[in-house]
């Protein structure tokens, strides 16, 4: 290619923002990549670019010099300088479609997900600020890994008072919420031996990770105190992952005497509890049940998360862990993460100290008792066949109706009406009852919202 | 225990922010757990421990059903409330020291810390103030867990022009930095089959995690254009871990032909290069040398952070996936995280387009020139027979001895003199040379702290 033709590829700037021998080095970078200039072919002489560009040679001497270091140009003394002879440089293409879009609905049911458009967004940045005031320079660095102290502190207390969680802070590890803590512990479980794995039936669907993770699953049937602690006791299971303030999905919450078994069976089988403690916070009829990590500090792992109480998007969740298995956790999260932001962290510990997380979750609680109540009123009226369960705590009801639907239809027929729908069968490892049960929630609509949406879902029921 | 002995043990503030059961329930609960009730032990009536207290029966009623629910209480009807008869409930004891805590020194010259005094706080609580602004209810929930779209998109666009990248937004996945990257990548090399992994040597030295998921370490020696290609290329090696634009921890810059080699390598054998681009913006003598990624985008998975640029607190870092691997990581992701916060992804996003990234690595570069200049300059006048090597880059120097020191001792009397020193030797797999080399870390110390440092330091070698 002639220095006459660069003309045509090539131009500079002299009022842009980007450097002289930063714009040649660009395009003649872009024009090998997109395969213009060939590997192999030569390229105008410094001096030949530089006339015909109207710029000084030195700046070209920079940019080929640059080119070369970066190992496209191939420079040789007393020799045309060249395209390096590499093999062609491929544009990237066939890139699979975007794959992080997630499906959004008018009319949005599907369990698991909070209100979203009530984020405390000016009570949380006045947090970031306070955090960025009282953090030292060392608070920037790599420093406590595992949580930041003042975070640490405000979570024993808030989980002491608020979910009867018996914690020393250092026995507080910061996650990015329950996916990274199923992480940890199934490295965790797996170094100490455990294999069988007891879950509940029905359970939070997402376990193929588990199963990924080389355990045995053992479902265990829920009723309505429960998981089954009798059947776990006859079953092999050395740990048991369970959401006792208010099951997933079915909502029940877990009785005090199953509570007492459950911990004497910890304590004998010498086991550990998983106990996913995901939206406790929300009870309507009388203040949330305790957490079991309370009753069986020395037995319980607690996982909780500001997911349902502030946002998904926040990635900020944490866990309590028994002494005798606290070393072999932090061992774990060391190999993998360096942990979760101190800005963050920070700002969460202001968050919680100032009183601002009890009065949003104060605030939540009514909005989302209001819309329970617009829900329960709305089924009565349009769908009083059915059944409704799990509406003590939670986000979510569990709706059951006394026939097997066609639930993929009514999936898909929802879906046309801009609807979410989640059957509970879904949620079943073994086989699931005969009859159809919806899991409704009302968490991430307004009323008027849910009252349109139980009318549209009885005609499309229908 | 009588109701008169309750009186001691508890009392209610009328006053008090917390309601009146909540404080009822709350002190037995905890003298429940402290051991100061017995299980199995009878409770007073609520008839009379309302009384004493002085608060209505219901109040205690409530409190009692509470304690029952959460497993502390057992309650029959007829029969006098009982502490449940459960074993003990043990206190919480024996804890681990703190193991979160890390030194720190007045003078720290241990490379890998940038300087943390310098955080743009101002200017990234702008950009988290920006990024809730521009977040829409649904950016508050769990869509977009490989990376929010705005900062893909930035990133696309910065690590093009200032790292020679070529990346598509949806081959970015955001990261909470290069340790997260590693865990995925071990992961996603494991699946794909590769078990013999070349590293250069010296390199970093967090390698046990590779060795503990399983893969055969290869060291490949590094001379002064970087990693030796042929003797990669004699190896078994199936791919490559390597940091080019300023080797960890010699502080080489990989050569031109050295780059194109490894690109050929890449290809021939279908390898898979991790380019791990810690601290490539800091270049002093000229624009940093690209990303070998730019040069075989095929076949280099480019990871980077936002540790060394603005502070590690922010756990923040990307990768830039081939096409082919693309969807293989982003499974591995689904499985271990949900992603980092979205907000802060938002803010990082709002930080690069509107140019305060461009404008804080600027100012950065000329603190770092300053200081490295200023240590060069020290050096020079306190320890000149020393040899300074990998200073045209990165935050640190490698100091090489004629000879060699008794590193363990010195290490121990520098901590006693308050400074922080790490060795050359400790980065090698195999036989490290015969003479001592300190790695000398400009980054986080003023320039006098620099001056007097380095004349402690030459009194320490003495």
């Amino acid at each position: 290619m002639s220095s006459r033709s660069f003309e045509l590829l090539m131009s500079v700037d002299r009022n842009g923002h980007e450097s002289l021998h930063a714009q040649v080095e660009r395009q003649m970078r872009d024009a090998i990549r997109g395969g213009t200039l060939r590997p192999g072919s030569e390229v105008p002489s410094t001096r030949d670019l530089a006339r015909r560009l109207g710029i000084s040679r030195p700046l070209v001497m920079e940019a080929y010099a640059q080119l070369a270091a970066e190992g496209y140009l191939a420079l040789r003394q007393g020799a045309a300088a060249r395209v390096a002879d590499t093999a062609p440089l491929q544009q990237v293409r066939d890139l699979p479609p975007e794959s992080f879009s997630t499906e959004i609905f008018r009319y949005d049911f599907r369990p698991g997900i909070p209100d979203l458009s009530t984020f405390p967004s000016a009570r949380w940045l006045k947090a970031v600020e306070a955090a960025l005031k009282a953090m030292t320079p060392n608070d920037f660095g790599y420093r406590q890994r595992f949580g930041v102290w003042p975070l640490r502190q405000a979570l024993a207390e808030y989980l002491g008072r608020v979910r009867g969680v018996s914690a020393d802070p250092r026995q507080i590890l910061i996650t990015s919420g329950f996916e990274q803590a199923r992480t940890l512990l199934a490295r965790a479980l797996s170094r100490r031996g455990v294999t069988q794995l007891a879950v509940e039936e029905p359970g939070y669907a997402d376990r193929d990770v588990w199963i990924a993770a080389g355990f045995t699953l053992i479902p265990v049937a829920v009723d309505k105190a429960g998981i089954d602690v009798a059947a776990l006791a006859r079953s092999k299971a050395q740990a048991v992952l369970l959401s006792p303030a208010h099951q997933y999905p079915t909502g029940v919450v877990m009785s005090g005497p199953r509570r007492l078994a459950l911990a004497s069976w910890l304590q004998e089988r010498n086991a550990v509890a998983v106990e996913d403690d995901y939206d406790a916070e929300f009870r309507y009829d009388r203040a949330p049940v305790g957490a079991l990590q309370g009753l069986a500090p020395e037995h319980v792992i607690y996982a909780g998360t500001s997911s349902k109480t502030l946002a998904p998007a926040l990635r900020l969740g944490w866990m309590v862990v028994p002494p005798e298995l606290l070393l072999l956790l932090e061992d774990e999260l060391r190999q993998i993460d360096y942990g979760r932001s101190r800005i963050d962290q920070f700002a969460m510990a202001h968050f919680i100290t100032t009183g601002d997380f009890d009065r949003h979750l104060h605030k939540m609680r009514a909005l989302y008792r209001d819309r329970r109540e617009a829900l329960l009123v709305a089924l009565r009226a349009e769908l009083p066949e059915v059944e409704v369960s799990g509406i003590s705590a939670g986000l979510h009801a569990a709706v059951r109706f006394p026939r097997r639907l066609n639930e993929e239809a009514i999936i898909e027929r929802a879906k046309k009406r801009d609807m979410g729908l989640g059957f509970l069968r879904r949620h079943y490892l073994g086989g699931a009852p005969e009859e159809s049960t919806l899991l409704l929630s009302y968490a991430n609509m307004p009323e008027s919202a849910l009252r349109s949406g139980v009318r549209t879902l009885a005609t499309i029921l229908d």
